[in-house]
């Protein structure tokens, strides 16, 4: 089914001087909070450092920050090196209807256009805002047939709600921001075939960078169909069996999706947190988990079609194992970034571990659900019943919660300077400039 | 049908040392003649001064050249403008059996690490040779649904193809070659809906640059998937209704796609080219142009899927309209890129010729085939049968035809410096530097 005119409607509301909600900027300034601190934290990654040796090869103009660096790059590559450095751990963000990741794509851009062009804190919040809500509305209107066929939802969607985001921030016309938003639609792309290598961390990057670059080239006069998302051969029709056009309209601008964004607890796939919750549970009975015999964990079907992986080998790939997942739950009473890497993945006694962990799936067990069975050598038998996960929409992280979790994440990196970007990004829309936050969040 | 390891052959292959038949060899030095031409002639091309004036604005630094102009950008970007360069006014190559275009990929991205390598002409040639196999093969397989559907298949091959080239110049291992085809699978990418816009030449620019990138990446560890290709959620799956990867593989290093890359004698979507060559054919028999009552050309399904507009408004829309292509075609008995510029879209004589101009298909007249009948005021009827289209297999464009091509493309810009281009571009594979050949193809 086809609305006339989605692209340019998309596009109009991007520029517009919309008014929004206090729940849906507490949402942005959140979704920023928790983007900005997993860059921070994740600066020395492999995966980062990778990244910045080949820019820094070629040599790049200092317009815009490396959060939790001192480097400065070019804002398109000060977007997707940030970009890699927000997905990497798999511990951001999940749009819970489509499975989006808005923070590793979205913040990126405007972070780095308004560092490059100075803008000021509101300004920065809005973009984050209206570019996030431009990517999830794309989502909800592909709907699961666009999952389900393999995609990678936050690279489809995610270069348009950068676009959206950078183009703001450039002050684009109508016209110019719906050129740049099929600039980034004909760029959609990302392969769910990627889980467990840094190749997904580059998905959302690319879709920052691009994102940012659609929105320059835009600005520069380059054209693009008006018809990029719903035209015959455009992106709802290729990479959806069932888009629908006027869901991605429904009450634009008076409902917001962004405040369906939830931040993770734990640095893996979100589907297996309700059976981390459970392990984290179960060992508080359990004396020593050197005694376990078997660990059966009943999830929804979906867990094992996303984290089905059994001997992971890489830090990365056990992101992906619900039997790591549970494991490290039991043995370290925790899943953060030091659970998923190369050397625990690899470690005896949460090898051992992970083999005794059985998973059944069970389509009546809903994504946020889990139930625990563990029974030790000597017989004994611990059972849970997980209702919601933490971090679900029922059982959202809170306030504190965020804040500790960005505090664990920034503190390595900031030292003392941690509260201070704390605070900053709470109230990142009373800044007069975007920067006083960036550089926060940056190394002397 | 999976065959195991395809991403991995496919790696194998592209860094191996390969023994290349001098048919394939020849192709790759008309491939590049031919690519290098186009971008030196639209080096004024607004999308290329749009897309130069956004990474000027940034700064670069200047490690690779733009072709036809004095600019030196960072490697992936000058891929990015070539790619642009050679695209931008549809009168580039194609591999009839995929419709893809390995020219404004596979040129762009090869040359721009070249240059920045200062490697040999060999090097260059055989990296052209080789990353456009990949891209070809890669379409090959995914045959033709995958265009059916409205994916631009030059976007969705191309990033491959142009990892290859580059991880070859950057003398990749195996193991990073691979890794370079997944980081560049998952960047495939390009709407059809696209087609009339300069966002269409942004596709095989991209495709370009992410290759670029890709192999760069993976030379400093970032790693992907080595399924990419041809996994439960990798590009097959997810591009194409019935990937075929034996076919990708079938013959590897003894057959040569490349063979079957074909030269643009017209500068608009080659299915309309028959009907191009009917309309220069009547035009000599028609004593006034200006006394046609009607044109009706018969041409195959595919013609009007693709160059169906009716009304074109900008030039880049007149490239994808058979109308348009047929009025110039008897006005001017040219089909160059003045043929398809903005006022030539909106000249009233061609739009008043194009009017009387009706299309019908039928599904027995091949791609490459069309018929033509004229009828003026006065009541003369003029027919003509085109049995094979210039530049198709059957009527290749002849080396005395493309040396015409370029020097008409490339004089404007080079002047009397142009034989010496041709010449260096003829002889690539005897220049001890790569950079030779590429100075000959920029302005002082």
């Amino acid at each position: 089914m086809t609305t006339t005119g989605v692209t340019r409607v998309l596009a109009g509301f991007a520029v517009d001087r919309v008014s929004v909600p206090e729940l849906a900027l507490e949402a942005g300034r959140r979704t920023m909070l928790n983007a900005i601190a997993l860059a921070v934290g994740a600066a020395r990654h492999a995966a980062v450092e990778a990244a910045l040796t080949v820019l820094h090869q070629l040599g790049s103009p200092p317009l815009a920050a490396v959060l939790g660096r001192g480097d400065r790059l070019a804002p398109q590559w000060a977007a997707l090196v940030n970009g890699i450095g927000v997905h990497v751990e798999d511990f951001d963000d999940t749009h819970l209807p489509t499975v989006i990741h808005p923070g590793p794509v979205v913040v990126p851009a405007a972070l780095a256009v308004a560092d490059w062009l100075d803008r000021t804190g509101e300004d920065v919040l809005l973009a984050t805002v209206i570019g996030t809500e431009i990517a999830l509305r794309i989502g909800m209107g592909l709907g699961d047939s666009h999952f389900d066929r393999g995609w990678h939802v936050t690279g489809i969607s995610g270069p348009l709600g950068a676009a959206a985001a950078a183009g703001r921030l450039l002050r684009l016309d109508e016209t110019a921001m719906a050129n740049a938003l099929g600039l980034a639609a004909t760029q959609a792309a990302g392969l769910q075939e990627s889980l467990g290598y840094m190749t997904k961390s580059l998905q959302p990057a690319k879709a920052a960078a691009n994102g940012v670059e659609a929105a320059l080239l835009a600005a520069e006069g380059f054209t693009s169909s008006p018809t990029a998302i719903e035209g015959r051969r455009g992106l709802g029709a290729l990479v959806s069996a069932a888009a629908d056009y006027a869901r991605m309209l429904a009450d634009l601008g008076r409902t917001w999706e962004i405040e369906l964004n939830a931040f993770k607890p734990y640095a893996c796939g979100i589907v297996s947190h309700p059976a981390i919750d459970a392990a984290i549970t179960l060992r508080r009975r359990v004396k020593d988990v050197g005694d376990i015999a078997e660990v059966v964990v009943t999830v929804n079907p979906v867990v094992l079609d996303v984290m089905g992986k059994i001997e992971p080998s890489t830090g990365l790939q056990s992101k992906f194992s619900v039997y790591h997942s549970v494991a490290v739950g039991l043995v370290d009473g925790a899943a953060g970034p030091p659970q998923f890497s190369d050397a625990r993945a690899l470690a005896p006694d949460i090898v051992a571990l992970r083999r005794k962990v059985r998973a059944i799936t069970d389509a009546s067990i809903a994504k946020d659900e889990a139930r625990m069975r563990l029974r030790t050598a000597t017989g004994d038998v611990h059972e849970v019943h997980i209702k919601h996960a933490t971090g679900s929409a029922a059982q959202p992280m809170t306030e504190a919660g965020l804040r500790a979790k960005a505090e664990r994440l920034a503190e390595p990196v900031l030292g003392r300077r941690t509260a201070a970007f704390i605070e900053a990004a709470w109230r990142v829309d009373r800044l007069p400039s975007a920067r006083e936050l960036i550089s926060a969040a940056t190394s002397a």
